[in-house]
């Protein structure tokens, strides 16, 4: 019978299980699966979420989730950021804000109910993200031969979708196709969240770089770019309709189905400047 | 420039929408993409969650989800469920429980703010979807033939992703291969959702169908199938290390990678009965 053979917890869990896997016609084989466990994200000591993510990157990923929920919006309004294991096998990070930074515990908790839309109406939706992240308003554009490699880009960083398949990944490029990272997670969220986490704990500036995602793109998606500043993201399939909107409303470049050299524009058009060196304006 | 021309709100909202889109070297053209807005879920008058989804099935979506969390377990527990478009654009979907049927609005809270993760250690997660609903104790068995076909049978009615692509597709398959509803939404917990609402407002049992899903299964897909009574999971891509321990422990068959005859079974071997007429035991 195939059962996941767990790792040890309480240390440094692996991102990667090794399994017994039946396969039919050929018998059974050790196999890898990509691991999916819970981490509790804590501010000021109290629990606001319990993420399904894979294990890494913990550190960032609890900053970048504070990012996108706008409760953070630079390194100097973090005063420490922990990953604790407890003895029981929990994993937490726990977030202490710098003295004088507040936090608005019940905002917070019905962003996160509410799957980070914060209205009810999509129009509300895109109103309060904007509230939260205004528009960009650099004129920074890209060149569609890097836009249009991106995906590859990141495909050849995938080391563990290599191993085990089953998770979504997602880079920082900067405008010469250069990666500044690169994260995988089972949840697509995630792989963002630890993007922009790492830029924020790194004090690296995200305003002339290029998000690109091996899936698709829902709005919250381009509502992460927005709250980072990033102003453009590539995608390898679809976007959604509110994703659309949102980077439209906000001036962001969103490629998608960006493949084998081909690729739709769905907003944000006038970043596109042909040249390898096309100017910030 | 790129943008969503969204469809008239307060009446049915298509699942798909025209938007104009750069297609690079080719120039301007109309394209589609799939429609992704909040709907609110409420239960005794009180907001639960709000979801974004594909527009369509929102009954059926708000009733899977209420299932999912262990709110109801069976169509006699619902008093009334319905979708309400409010003047200002919203969509709300009001369930009201039967006489005598409560609800604990903190737990529920909390086990939608953890993102369907009860716990914080993967174990406490399992242990909670077990405890909500218990293993399965029917033998059931599957053909391996009809498990290899599925993705393919769930292919042939996508109809929404031959559209505009962006979606997930999710089908319950009778033992046979009929397809007994298939649902796409942009999420693709929602898509699961709104096939075990269909099921539980049409009082269609389902201790004897299989749940194929287009993408990868991530614990939240055996754990929605679990408080189903659904026996057998098959995926056309991979499963998170939780799905496999929940599916094992709960004794369901979960296929992955089922694609051109092969396929992995990761959990519950015991239910793959090579006959055309498998029998229950």
């Amino acid at each position: 019978m195939a059962r996941a053979l767990r790792g040890a917890k309480g240390s440094v869990v692996s991102p990667v299980a090794t399994i017994e896997v039946l396969r039919v016609g050929e018998g059974t084989r050790i196999d890898r699966v990509a691991v999916e466990e819970p981490l509790a994200i804590q501010v000021q000591g109290r629990t606001i979420a319990v993420v399904m993510r894979t294990p890494g990157h913990d550190e960032e990923l609890a900053t970048g989730f504070l990012r996108g929920e706008g409760v953070v919006r630079s390194r100097a309004e973090i005063a420490s950021v922990h990953h604790c294991s407890l003895r029981d096998g929990d994993d937490v990070v726990r977030v202490l804000l710098a003295d004088g930074k507040s936090i608005d515990f019940a905002a917070l908790q019905r962003n996160v109910y509410a799957t980070s839309s914060c209205g009810v109406c999509g129009k509300a939706s895109i109103d309060v993200a904007l509230a939260c992240a205004p528009g960009l308003t650099s004129h920074v554009g890209f060149d569609p031969q890097v836009v249009a490699r991106a995906p590859d880009i990141l495909r050849r960083e995938q080391q563990l979708f290599d191993q085990c398949g089953g998770v979504h990944g997602a880079a920082l490029l900067s405008r010469d196709g250069a990666v500044l990272a690169v994260r995988e997670d089972v949840g697509r969220h995630n792989a963002v969240d630890k993007l922009m986490g790492w830029a924020l704990l790194a004090q690296q500036p995200l305003d002339e770089t290029l998000l690109v995602v091996s899936g698709r793109v829902a709005f919250e998606i381009v509502q992460k770019a927005l709250a980072a500043r990033v102003p453009a993201v590539v995608a390898v399939s679809a976007p959604t309709s509110l994703a659309v909107e949102l980077a439209a409303r906000s001036g962001m470049l969103l490629a998608g189905f960006v493949r084998e050299g081909r690729m739709n524009v769905y907003a944000g058009a006038e970043r596109l400047k042909p040249s390898s060196n096309a100017p910030t304006e």
